[in-house]
């Protein structure tokens, strides 16, 4: 399927996730123009000057006048709001998407906001990221090869599904789809919880006397393995929020698997503890980024 | 200061760390000639093959017949045994040094296996390695911009620390001298602990009914954290084992972080979760791998 290419995207929030988009998209030949708002001015007025939107609005309102693409790239935590103020300018044609973490609190909000113009929201979550945020790290490769998630809704038909994943397929992306509860829970097990345990590792890292003589040996496993605890606060501050209930019980899934081995290495349990640890090796060799589950 | 040469390395142990060092050092023109000895004859004569090894000997005493370098790559739990077996073949000018993950339990087999020539061992941990083992995977580059850490002993003179030092100063690698109680500690926290972590963290998600379509949508952030768990069983059993009691504590210190951010969370408390993520990010972001501590 070709492209459709868009007379004008609004870029509502102009950070990593967004600026990334807007470089991607206009690359691809995907839209035409670019206008962006962010809450604060600055971010929007940085991305004009780095060439990454052509315009700045002063309101989100403002900013989705003639636009038949709306990006919202903001804090999860924001989503009703910011949708309730650029409704009242919302062409009834645009496809609006968004690129949160989480997707039932997401729909929840779109759904408060839009009424019954939610069948124009598309819920939709890109897997992909940097240990750093902000306008200055966007980049035209963030999206490529990634997936996104998609999770529709009862009002959305086919034709609109198609056009959502046309997007992102543009992008270089692959797209799959999902209801918002899997999606939350499978990215609460491989996403949120993972950095929630990172945050948590440092702390508890940090907090011993002899921390920074600890750090000064640390090598490539402890760099690989806790890259995440570098996330953005004010993004994985509002998932872990938005998805609690989901990341608390991996947490507590984590605290029994962590016990039992301990209890094996207190015993001395050496043909336990290398049932244990095979087992968990062959399952991590035998993952791959991106492979469909069995059956799917 | 310029790197002596040796006539002849004796490779004990031919896996990844062994043939890596083996490769490099012939690179580096630090030994004339090596000669490999594994417990399986297989691996030693692959590494013939692989001309990482010049020949291969029958038994570990054959070995380091000849020998002015010895390199003691077996599992920690193989020290002793495998130094009483080469002892009666060791010269007396050899230097003999070994790659274990831990080092108080090597110092202890080394002085109970070599008794007063305890004074040609030189304990010696390389803070690097891969998720794959054997010496399909030795590499001439796995040891270059590493750090090297010596828990020199009190029969140690400043002449044989310097010369083992110089070996791995000929390979690319920062030397640190360090204490073997504080080697296992610090080790625990940083490198067998979040080993243990995420063979742990791969239990319990795979022991999830949803596991499969879980792992459907991991991307970079889980591939980058798990990454270790997909480490050589053998081997990290073999240091969990042997660092239980420092790994188990750390462990316990990591309970406690997570029940924290928990309770947070179940509250839904922003501020604090904020405040928690903030401090965990900002340290592991100014967080440079070999940077030494303050002071140092």
């Amino acid at each position: 399927m070709s492209s459709p290419v868009y007379e004008h995207l609004a870029l509502i929030g102009c950070g990593l996730m967004g600026g990334s988009f807007a470089l991607a998209a206009k690359q691809a030949g995907l839209v035409k123009s670019v206008g962006g708002y962010s809450r604060s001015i600055g971010s929007a007025r940085r991305a004009l000057e780095l060439g990454i939107v052509d315009s700045v609005a002063e309101t989100a309102e403002q900013c989705v006048q003639g636009a038949d693409l709306v990006l919202l790239a903001v804090p999860v935590g924001a989503t009703q709001a910011t949708l309730q103020s650029l409704l009242p300018s919302l062409a009834s044609h645009a496809l609006v998407m968004d690129v949160g973490s989480t997707k039932q609190d997401v729909t929840q909000a779109a759904r408060a906001a839009l009424g019954e113009r939610i069948a124009q929201f598309m819920p939709a979550h890109p897997i992909c990221g940097k240990e750093v945020a902000g306008i200055e790290h966007a980049s035209t490769s963030l999206y490529k090869g990634q997936q996104v998630i998609l999770t529709p809704l009862e009002e959305h038909g086919a034709g609109f599904i198609d056009q959502a994943t046309e997007v992102w397929a543009a992008l270089g992306c692959r797209v799959r789809r999902m209801d918002p509860c899997l999606h939350d829970q499978s990215l609460a097990a491989v996403s949120h919880f993972p950095h929630m345990l990172a945050f948590a590792f440092m702390q508890s890292l940090m907090a011993q006397t002899e921390a920074e003589q600890f750090l000064a040996v640390a090598g490539p496993g402890f760099r690989d393995s806790t890259r995440i605890a570098a996330g953005d606060p004010e993004l994985w501050t509002d998932v872990l929020l938005a998805n609690a209930t989901a990341v608390i019980s991996q947490s507590q899934r984590l605290h029994s698997a962590l016990f039992e081995l301990e209890s094996l290495l207190h015993s001395q349990n050496r043909q336990a503890v290398r049932d244990f640890i095979v087992l968990a090796s062959k399952r991590r060799a035998n993952w791959q980024m991106g492979a469909s589950p069995a059956g799917d």
